[in-house]
């Protein structure tokens, strides 16, 4: 049953477990360094359908039809499923998840959707409400740059704080059944905004939310950050990462030693021209999914925060002179 | 703590309780049959903003102080809010909720909002993962045809099934301490789709999904349509109704008798000229969180089965040669 810990984190005390999970990723992060950790990389990001949007559907439904296989489950075994992405309406899932007809609670997070269905997932499961939950997101570079930016063959310049779109997806399942990974608990996120309205620099806008999370988490849990191997954060990137470390330090938090960031991960930042780092729903999703639970499930790391951040914002909006407020999920896993 | 019943059902055996709950709307609705029912309605739609979109994220702000009112609660003393809308990235919630600074769990099911966030309300507080937790949702008609049609300059002709986006707005709250509305028990929808393209007939679209889910709550119940004094539905509207008691009658299963929709109960169909009734997030939120919610707590009605509906597609998708698919989460209240 869950429980209320400090002013904001939800325990899990008897606790819920990743049975499996799956990271999917397109050309671009099958080339970066976490290339041989993805389930499938594949080497074309149209995925052989006709449209960018159809594309991020099929990663969708390709992330949670090889999470079933490794599962050895059915898709009407399945109780619920939570997911979302970044595209208006969130069509890259609905459309992605239609054919499996898995009850559908649809989540927006933005950036911050893998933490944020993970999290439901794991408080669905610990109460009861569902036996078996699954989690997944996505994103895609063509799909954000049309709908955030502008068309790829327009060929706009790329200021040095932007961040590129991964494409990929992630896509887990969670139970009380035991297994290596263990979720202890989650802190939901409050939205932040600290006037940031350059749309060229999420990791900026994204900081004071991941910084908020975590030191309520911290606060929360009477822990600090040594306590941890590794503190995640989803795709704040280059920017935002060394923002979050400051906007943290002035309140006398360093994590600084155990910080690292999805974004900052998926590419050779240099190599891959990628300015910033990785950014979208698929870039958590996709490393959270592959590398580091592989890397939970073999107990390399033992105790993990995952805090995931999105940029709560619409072209529309900052055309009508609005900040980006941001948000940030927590949760804490460890190796069981 | 929840409990699985049937296949697809989710019960809360010691009940969870909508201990306030709001509904506010725009000045076509003032005009119609519920109007002296909302707590607030307003005689000019762009609430003293600078655009409909800031006046849709105002409605959402306003449900929630004045929920906050009512419950004599501080924002603080709220532990989650979910919330979502209609727009692209849900910039009425965010914007909307901003302010308030309450854990945010974004959700987006189109027009099955209401029902959406009063399920997580309550099955989060029926888990002990909150004490409290509030559900709100909006829409409004200027924004959603600037975002799903055309501006309304442009005098574009609206055909018979069309329906009318609802300006409007619904919050609740949510605990287990004991008041006259019970929440009993939640089914999560799935996506049903039977290949309806016309987007000026969402009813269509949407009725497959209502039955699906209706359906599948009576059959995990064991109950029949007459054990309830009301099914309910969002919005439906008029070409949708009629073709959800038709699906329905086809298994052998008849709720005319007890069934109305909130898109035929907001509006004067003929007389303001709403063509097949209302639709939007904010047209089950409004009529729910007012006249139904004031219905169940006096009694008068006893034994209600509040399903909304979302049709899960964007203009991208239709562009791209899309069906609409859909979707309708249900729950399950009684005067306690």
């Amino acid at each position: 049953m869950p429980i209320r810990i400090g002013k904001d984190t939800i325990g899990l005390p008897e606790g819920v477990f990743v049975n499996a999970s799956v990271g999917i990723a397109g050309k671009k992060e099958k080339e970066g360094p976490l290339g041989k950790y993805f389930d499938v990389a594949f080497n074309n990001d149209k995925l052989g359908m006709k449209t960018w949007e159809k594309a991020e559907s099929e990663l969708q439904n390709t992330a949670v039809r090889i999470l079933l296989r490794k599962a050895a489950a059915a898709p009407e075994s399945i109780d619920v499923i939570f997911a979302g992405d970044l595209l208006n309406q969130c069509i890259s899932s609905t459309y992605g998840l239609r054919s499996l007809k898995i009850p559908l609670l649809g989540q927006f997070g933005a950036c911050s959707t893998m933490a944020q269905t993970l999290a439901m997932a794991a408080i669905f499961t610990a109460s009861g409400a569902a036996l078996r939950a699954a989690a997944v997101t996505s994103s895609h570079f063509c799909t954000a740059e049309r709908q955030f930016r502008l068309p790829i063959e327009y060929g706009g310049q790329r200021s040095p704080t932007a961040q590129w779109t991964v494409t990929g997806a992630g896509a887990a399942l969670v139970s009380r059944t035991l297994s290596p990974v263990r979720i202890n608990a989650v802190t939901v996120g409050r939205i932040n905004d600290l006037k940031v309205k350059d749309a060229a620099n999420m990791g900026a806008a994204m900081a004071p939310a991941a910084a908020d999370t975590i030191s309520r988490f911290l606060k929360d849990t009477n822990t600090k950050p040594t306590d941890y191997d590794l503190i995640l954060t989803g795709d704040l990137g280059r920017v935002g990462s060394e923002l979050l470390i400051k906007l943290l330090n002035r309140h006398g938090t360093d994590i600084s030693p155990v910080h690292n960031d999805c974004g900052l991960m998926i590419y050779d930042i240099e190599g891959q021209d990628v300015h910033s780092g990785g950014s979208g729903c698929g870039c958590s999703a996709s490393v959270f999914c592959s590398y580091i639970m592989q890397k939970l499930t073999k107990g390399e790391l033992k105790n993990v925060l995952f805090a995931a951040t999105g940029a709560l914002m619409s072209p529309t909006a900052s055309q009508q002179g609005e900040s980006i407020p941001s948000i940030a999920h927590l949760i804490s896993l460890t190796h069981s």
